[in-house]
C-alpha cells in the first residue's frame, strides 16, 4: 500500500474491514470455559477476544510484533513553544539506533522488534500558523512511509513518535479533528512553564484561523497542521487496518494522529486500542473522543512509544491465559457449565 | 523465621526495617540523568526507586521472582456465602499444580516460578460466627508455613491466594482491623447475587459481634476471623521484610491479610506494593486505607496472585528502563544538565 495519490487515502480510510466474527465468538466461547469465573479475568479476556477478531483466530498470537516509532521536525518550532531545541529530535533518533533510549529498553522488556523511521529531519515542515506544514506530497510521502513500515503477518504493531515541537501539533490536529480551541488541548509537553504554555495555545488558535477556510477533511487537516511523524502513524495505521494487524497506540502525538481518521470515518481505528493514558491533559481528552479505554495509567508523559510497549506486555499476559488456560471439562474443575 | 510464638510474632511485626537511603538516592539520581524528560516515566521511575532501596542496591534486578499462591477451606462456608462449594479450593490447586489456571499462564508471561502451598484444606478452619476461625497454634502454623515459603535471595515476591469462601473472611478482616461493618466491606466476592451479599453481610456483623470482646491485635484478628492460606499471606509478608524482598500483592484477600499488620504498624508492609485494584468493591477501599496506589486496574477479580502476576510485568519494565537507558552524557544528547 502507497498513497500515491489522495485518492488512495480516501480509499483506504473508507474500506470496509470488519475483525472476525466466527473467532470473535469462538473466542469468548472459550473464556466461558475456561477455569475461572466468568469474566474475572476483566480487560485481559476483551483483550484477548480483540487479538482473536484481528487475528482471526479463536486463540490469537503474539509472535511477530513491531515497535516502529516515527520521527520528524516541526518549523513551528520557531515560536518558542518546546523546551528543547530541535536538535534533540535526531539526537534522540541516534540514541534509538544505539539503543540507549527508554523505547529500546521497554521494546526489549515487551518482546518488541523495534524500527525507527526517521522522515526528512533537516528538512522540517513549515510554521504551520503560516503555510500548510506539507505540501500534498509531502503529506502523501509521509503516509507512505508510514504504510511501508508496517510488514504484513505481525501479529501487534506498537506505534510511537519522537519530534520536538510535536504536543503543539497534536494539540492543533485535535483542535481542527474534534473540535475546540487551543486552551482545550495544549498542555505542557515535556515541560515547557506557563509562558510556554500560552505560546502554545496562541500558536495553535493562530493555525485554526489560519487554516479556517481549508476543507475540514483528513487529509487536509494531517497536511496542513500535522507534521511528517504523525502522517506516517496515520498511514501505518490504515495499513495495518488493511492487513488485520491490530495495532496498540502510545500517547497524545499517536492519537492526535489518528484523530482525523477516526473523525471522517469511525471505523478506520476499529483494530486500534490505547496502550495508556499520559500525563499530557490533551491524551485523556482524545482517548474519551475516540472512544478508547487505555489499557494503563501510569503518569508517563514519553512519547517513543514506550507507554504503548508496556501495554503490549499486558496484551502478552491476556493471551498467553487465553491460549494457555484449562478448560473446566479438562481440569475436572466444579464449573459454571 | 518460624513463629513459635505470639512474641516471634510480635517481633517480627515491630521489627525496625527500612529501605537503603543511599540505593535510592542514588537510583533517583541515575534517573534524573537518563535520557528522557526529568519524571516522564511516571510510575515506572517510582517503582525502581522502590525496589532500588528494598534491594538495597541502586540498580536493581529481577532474576529471581516467585510467585506464591496459599490456599485454605473455610468453615464459613455453611453460611451459604459463595458460588462454588468448597472441594473446589482443592479442584484448583490441583489445577495449579497440572498448569491449567490463570496464575499458571500469567506466572509464565511475567518470568515468574510459581509454587502453590496448601493448607491443610481437608481441615477448614472453625465456623468464625461462632468460635475463631483457628487456635492459636493453627494460626502460628499458618504464618510459619507463610514464612517458610519465602526464599532468601528473591528479587521479587509475588502472592495470591485461593479458598471458596475467603472474601466473606476478607470482609471481617477489613472491619475488624480498619473498621466498619460488613456493609462497608462485602461484595460479589465471586459471584454471588444479592440474597447471597446479604448472608455474607450478616455473617461478618455476626463475627465482629462475635469477637468484639477479645483483644484488636492483629495477631487476634488474623487468628479469629481470618483464614489458613490468609495467616500464611501475612507471615510471608513479614518474612519478606526481614528478607527485604520486594513484595507485590494481589487483590481484595491479600490486601486484607495485611490490613492487621498494617494497622498495628504501618511500616511493616513498607515493603509491599499493591499489583492492581480488583472489581470487588472492597478492594479499592482497602488500598484507599492502606494508603497503596495500584498500579494496574484491569477489572480483574480472580485472585491467585492474577492480577499482581501481571503486575510484575510492569515492574520488568521499569527495572528495565532504569538499568539499559544511556544517559544524557553517555549518548551525547541535549539535556536538563
Amino acid at each position: 500500500m502507497t498513497f500515491a495519490t489522495l485518492h488512495d487515502f480516501e480509499t483506504a480510510l473508507a474500506a470496509p474491514i470488519t475483525p472476525d466474527a466466527d473467532a470473535i465468538g469462538e473466542a469468548r466461547a472459550r473464556q466461558a470455559q475456561l477455569t475461572k469465573p466468568p469474566g474475572s479475568l476483566g480487560r485481559l479476556e476483551d483483550i484477548a477476544v480483540f487479538f482473536a477478531g484481528w487475528q482471526a483466530r479463536s486463540r490469537p498470537r503474539i509472535d511477530r510484533a513491531h515497535a516502529v516509532v516515527f520521527a520528524g521536525n516541526h518549523g513551528v518550532v520557531a515560536h518558542g513553544i518546546s523546551a528543547f531545541p530541535p536538535a534533540v529530535t535526531a539526537q534522540m533518533v541516534a540514541n534509538f539506533e544505539h539503543g540507549g533510549a527508554a523505547i529500546n529498553a521497554l521494546a526489549g522488556a515487551a518482546g518488541l522488534d523495534l524500527k525507527v523511521v526517521a522522515l526528512d529531519l533537516d528538512r522540517p515542515t513549515a510554521d504551520f500558523t503560516a503555510a500548510p506544514a506539507m505540501s500534498e506530497a509531502e503529506c502523501l510521502a509521509a503516509l507512505s512511509a508510514g504504510a511501508a513500515s508496517v510488514e504484513p503477518g505481525l501479529d501487534l504493531l506498537v506505534l510511537g513518535e519522537m519530534g520536538i515541537g510535536n504536543t503543539t501539533a497534536a494539540a492543533a490536529l485535535c483542535a481542527r479533528a474534534l473540535g475546540g480551541s487551543g486552551t482545550d488541548w495544549v498542555g505542557p509537553g515535556t515541560g515547557v512553564d506557563g509562558a510556554g504554555v500560552a505560546r502554545k495555545v496562541a500558536v495553535v488558535d493562530s493555525a485554526l484561523a489560519f487554516h479556517a477556510g481549508a476543507p475540514m477533511t483528513a487529509f487536509e487537516t494531517l497536511r496542513r497542521v500535522g507534521g511528517r511523524e504523525i502522517a506516517a502513524i496515520a498511514g501505518a495505521v490504515l495499513r495495518a487496518r488493511h492487513l488485520r494487524v491490530p495495532v496498540l497506540l502510545d500517547g497524545f502525538i499517536c492519537c492526535s494522529a489518528v484523530a482525523p481518521l477516526a473523525a471522517a470515518a469511525p471505523a478506520s481505528i476499529a483494530h486500534c486500542l490505547a496502550g495508556h493514558c499520559s500525563l499530557e491533559p490533551g491524551h485523556g481528552r482524545v482517548l474519551a473522543a475516540l472512544g478508547l479505554e487505555p489499557i494503563l495509567r501510569l503518569d508517563m508523559r514519553l512519547g517513543e512509544a514506550s507507554g504503548a510497549a508496556v501495554a503490549a506486555t499486558i496484551v502478552r499476559a491476556a493471551i498467553a491465559a487465553h491460549d494457555e488456560m484449562a478448560t473446566f471439562a479438562e481440569a475436572g474443575v466444579f464449573g459454571a457449565g
